[in-house]
């Protein structure tokens, strides 16, 4: 968890948080930030794109919770913000070009075009606090590391050019805090739900547990279990995996902020 | 699962089977009898012990989900059937005196005396059901054999003179499944509600997972996990190990057949 500094102390709510990626005084992470108020991933595409993705998202629920999408060309969302403006409220973002990130600036308002249209994905961040209130133990947080997530034998449901392997994230936990991660995340569909997997990764195609795709590694003790969620990464590697000629992402860790709360999503 | 007969097809509710046993036409198990009603366990103990149980159960309510409880020296528990007689409504019963089984027999009305108090506790045929409708494999059902149980190295809290290991069944699910299985039985608390274990037989203290306790083994696939709910049995082992100088339980399988249907014990 990040350190909290004189800024950050006063970044305790969403509209802080965009405000100050707005000012470009915030540009590193968002971890810690605004605790209690959603986090969202962000992915922007062409128009002539958007249907496909659209169609892909509501096929694979669990690793593309679509947590708002904007009319076509517009910068904002209003259900998460009433005013966030999606080009200039990340702290850092990432510009693909064909499939290759091509720059990584703090705004993205000067590349910014007409036919973009908007998609922000439910973040594992919002049932990591619900976890941690239950006091179950998330070592990669304890640590200060990112998650550890695996590229996986799981296909998605293709839609269009969209089609891939999930790619899910893994907490190590002991039995009883393992079924009970299991009850408190099947509360949040909206941002990953319950788990995909737990306990034997061979079988969704993870060679090497304590070899991650993406984020550190997690070491996993003898007497856990590791617990593997559907992870927001996904959406990012399929989109990567078609080229776009354009697409607009956030960087790692540094999320959209918005003014919707955690508990809002618990169904139950 | 029991062949049906001319007979069983039309024990299709808690009412028929329980008249069926008073008669003495069913004298078995009631296992896929009335399908949908609740069945329970049965604990009578002297009134002098009551209290003490009681607390037991509040203390313990995954193994000891207290369904219904009878006045002192009552037959009747309304709640769970108007017409519901105790003392014969139940095809095979058991008989203890100081801890030891005396009797087997398919009514206990010559036995019965005006201190004692009837206990229903919840039973796991209530959730299976669900697992079945949601499609998950039951092997020990398939297979026409009893769960498989064990002794664990979990202490139940004491209450009084009652105190031991909690007893749990084993029932083993391919990942996914155990992960939706733990979903479902979190819907029922009054039933043993979601399982206390998963994957590690060893830190629960069971040393050879091929050889329950009580029941028929389960053989566990290689892409399978072990899980453990649990289990009914534990107080009628609490009971048996405090060697009250009278005590009556149902048979093994024989069980109280109620008016209440599972789906009322579903929470959400």
């Amino acid at each position: 968890m990040r350190k909290a500094s004189p800024e950050n102390r006063i970044l305790n709510d969403g509209r802080a948080v965009r405000l100050a990626a707005r000012s470009g005084a915030l540009t590193g992470n968002t971890a810690g930030l605004a605790l209690g108020f959603v986090q969202g991933n962000l992915v922007v595409l062409p128009e002539a794109l958007a249907g496909d993705f659209l169609r892909f998202a509501q096929r694979n629920p669990k690793p593309c919770p679509l947590l708002g999408v904007s009319e076509p060309g517009s910068r904002t969302i209003p259900e998460l913000g009433l005013d966030l403006d999606i080009a200039t409220d990340i702290p850092l973002y990432r510009v693909w070009r064909n499939g290759e990130l091509v720059d990584e600036p703090g705004a993205v308002d000067a590349v910014w075009r007409d036919d973009l249209v908007s998609f922000v994905i439910g973040c594992s961040f919002t049932f990591e606090e619900s976890l941690i209130a239950a006091g179950l133990p998330m070592r990669h947080v304890s640590r200060g590391d990112n998650v550890a997530m695996f590229r996986t034998s799981i296909a998605t449901k293709p839609a269009g050019p969209f089609q891939g392997p999930m790619v899910v994230s893994m907490r190590p936990l002991r039995p009883a805090d393992a079924i009970r991660a299991i009850q408190i995340t099947s509360r949040f569909p909206a941002v990953h739900g319950a788990p995909v997997h737990i306990g034997h990764p061979a079988d969704i195609g993870i060679a090497d547990i304590s070899k991650p795709d993406y984020g550190d590694p997690t070491e996993i003790m003898a007497d856990e279990l590791p617990v593997f969620w559907a992870c927001g990464v996904t959406p990012q590697s399929v989109i990567a995996a078609t080229r776009p000629d354009f697409a607009i992402t956030h960087a790692p860790g540094c999320m959209l902020v918005t003014d919707r709360r955690n508990t809002e999503y618990a169904v139950i």
